[in-house]
């Protein structure tokens, strides 16, 4: 398969390029590295990426920025962020996406442990992921033909730790090989309309 | 008490008025209705409401629009206005309501069944619900002074089949009477961080 990956080289694209990049080809796209620049949260820029890149079989999203900070700190501004990026961001990837990726291929997208077991500063990632799991749902039974759509929902990544790790007190690092076979069970598998937990 | 009900005038607001009107002060917030006006979008509108209407003990929004369209039809426009009505303007009454609602009081949102059981045309309702159940959950382990926050997430209502029914084909209307006493469960009751389901 032909396969964009949006967010390729961050800890989560890398886990799923490894998994998947010795049996597909994979297109590298992100906001400042990558084969393809692109940022999801712009809809023409997106529609400019699927015009590079030609046709594809399985779209990954495995970005989308949120903020973090306490409850009474957000502005409308700051809580928007994850609204406009991991969420609108990976909703434009499908919705201009749906004319362009081929018969029976997928939409991959990345949610995360912060709607099931939420943590001090994390209310805007908590909400941006609920946001992500009901798209996943609601717009898998409208995918035109055979289309599918999941997404991956994994706790924080080993590779992730020192980056995040003390945000996320008693949380057990998930090991990115599984992380990556996550994103291999939705673009090699046949489900549709799924958050794919990985803890 | 004295409960703000943001929404008072809709189908959902009269079911919540109904059941807790006759034990508590209710003041009915609405854009072009009831007695004071608010546009829950705007944080700063959601400020001036609550300076106006001095101490109060509990918040309930039974207010926030979203767009139906087949999913090919979303506009980044489109597809936004849930975010930031549904999403962003639940999300504002409860950050600017903080500093406000008194010692142990509540805040109740209202979510909704299509992030459970999608309907067609319904995406941009099934992601802004599901955001709005994450951000209780992630919220609610931050409320300060002993604030509580739930949702209630009701399927569609006896009183708005005439409205809605045709786009819930068959979807059993739950009764208005059983959607009040949800929020009067979480209102006058002690849970916090749930979505509270009426099916
Ligand atoms: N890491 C974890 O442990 C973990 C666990 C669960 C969920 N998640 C979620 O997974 C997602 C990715 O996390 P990560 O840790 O892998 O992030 P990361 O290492 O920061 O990488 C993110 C990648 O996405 C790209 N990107 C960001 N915004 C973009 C946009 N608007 N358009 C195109 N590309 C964009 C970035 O490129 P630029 O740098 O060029 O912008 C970067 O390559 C986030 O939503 C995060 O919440 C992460
Ligand atoms: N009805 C159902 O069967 C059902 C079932 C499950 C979930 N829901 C959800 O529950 C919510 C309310 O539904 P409903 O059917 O009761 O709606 P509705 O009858 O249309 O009433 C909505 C009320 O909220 C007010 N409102 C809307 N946007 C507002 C804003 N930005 N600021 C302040 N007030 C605002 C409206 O006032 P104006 O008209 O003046 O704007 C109106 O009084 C929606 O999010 C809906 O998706 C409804």
């Amino acid at each position: 398969m032909r396969i964009i990956v949006v967010g390729a080289e961050g800890d989560i694209g890398k886990a799923a390029c490894k998994e998947l990049g010795s049996r597909h080809e994979i297109i590298r796209a992100g906001r400042s590295s990558g084969d393809v620049r692109v940022d999801m949260a712009d809809r023409a820029s997106v529609e400019a990426m699927y015009a590079k890149c030609g046709a594809v079989d399985a779209v990954i999203s495995t970005a989308g920025n949120v903020h973090f900070a306490r409850l009474g700190e957000y502005t409308e501004e700051t809580f928007m962020l994850g609204l406009r990026h991991k969420v609108m961001g990976q909703v434009n990837l499908v919705l201009a996406g749906l004319a362009i990726v081929s018969e029976g291929g997928s939409f991959t997208l990345t949610s995360g442990v912060l709607d099931r077991e939420p943590i001090r500063m994390g209310v805007a990632g908590a909400a941006a992921n609920g946001a992500v799991g009901g798209f996943v749902l609601g717009a898998a039974i409208e995918m035109p033909r055979g289309l599918r759509l999941n997404a991956v929902s994994p706790g924080l990544l080993d590779v992730s730790v020192p980056r995040y790790g003390r945000w996320f007190p008693g949380h057990e690092p998930v090991s990115s090989k599984r992380v990556g076979l996550a994103y291999a069970r939705s673009v090699e598998g046949a489900m549709t309309g799924k958050v794919i937990i990985v803890e």
